[in-house]
């Protein structure tokens, strides 16, 4: 997605150790406009895969994911990484590793949103080794539902998560797809 | 605003010590669309007070913040909670007590995102003690920028929130209004 990657090489910041700071438009500051155009690009991707809820992690997932619902009219669930007052003693929880945190996070669903038989389109910020995705997998699969596609803003094809997710058998779509950050140099694919 | 008060009124669960549970449609699953409204309402109300950016919290108050952004077409940072990697080493830090958690928390801004001069909306799902908003205040003066409105999804006046807020002296808008949790049963204003 154009939009996309030309706001990457402008206003993306190489940082070293395979980090992309994306601070300025996705990560702390947000920008609404760009965010709502991926969220349509996802909506148009995904618009025959049948899906009936996303599935996200908070939360840097939560832009995308809600811009996508917007446009595909579907209930967004986001995956808590702590359990709060109001959520119920029994839950679906996973562990997955954290990339910016250096350790593992939990990552926790209420059965009350994740029912039998959904059919589940996972969206997020990154997607890198592609533990996260795979843990809301996880989660939608203890709940008895079903993956039927994912998608990512940015791949860092270079950290291996398409492969790690080939098992899922689903269709995966990313709208800024990275090669390389060598060199503090960013390079798309293609 | 009526569509979201009829939700509440359907989806919402009073647990008891004044929580009231909406996670079946702003904190744990989100409607998009009741959101998508709910951005454009604030849009409306706070069209003329010549904002700059908007400010919200991680985590829920990420949505309606996201929508508000979309519908007055303004950039929107969210206070992070911990601290990425990717945030430089001087930031903006305040403490305030978190309702649901029961303990302090960090709300830290960039000053990369948050420039002097800025003029800023906080919008956040929830005002009750009004504790965390104000915690986004100082973050905002700290910068040298100035809050000129503040918006939350539902408000719980029996938690004196806007009165805590008073010195700020800017306009306050709730979209639902809640006067009471006793007993059970969920009392808007008028």
């Amino acid at each position: 997605m154009k939009q996309l990657q030309d706001r990457i090489m402008r206003d993306g910041q190489v940082l070293g150790n395979g980090i992309l700071k994306v601070d300025s438009f996705v990560n702390h500051q947000v920008d609404p406009a760009l965010m709502d155009a991926c969220g349509r690009e996802f909506a148009n991707r995904f618009a025959n895969v049948g899906a009936t809820k996303i599935l996200t992690a908070e939360i840097s997932g939560i832009a995308p994911a809600l811009t996508t619902g917007i446009h595909l009219n579907l209930p967004v669930v986001y995956a808590r990484k702590s359990k709060p007052v109001t959520m119920p003693d029994q839950v679906y929880l996973t562990l997955a590793p954290s990339h910016t945190k250096g350790r593992m996070v939990e990552l926790i669903v209420s059965p009350e949103y994740l029912a039998n038989n959904e059919k589940v389109l996972i969206i997020d910020d990154f997607l890198a080794s592609g533990q996260t995705i795979l843990g809301l997998a996880r989660l939608a699969e203890a709940s008895g539902s079903k993956i039927v596609g994912i998608g990512a803003l940015i791949e860092k094809i270079f950290e291996g998560g398409r492969a790690a997710l080939a098992s899922l058998n689903v269709q995966i779509e990313s709208l800024a797809c990275i090669a390389s950050l060598d060199n503090n140099k960013i390079t798309f694919v293609d």
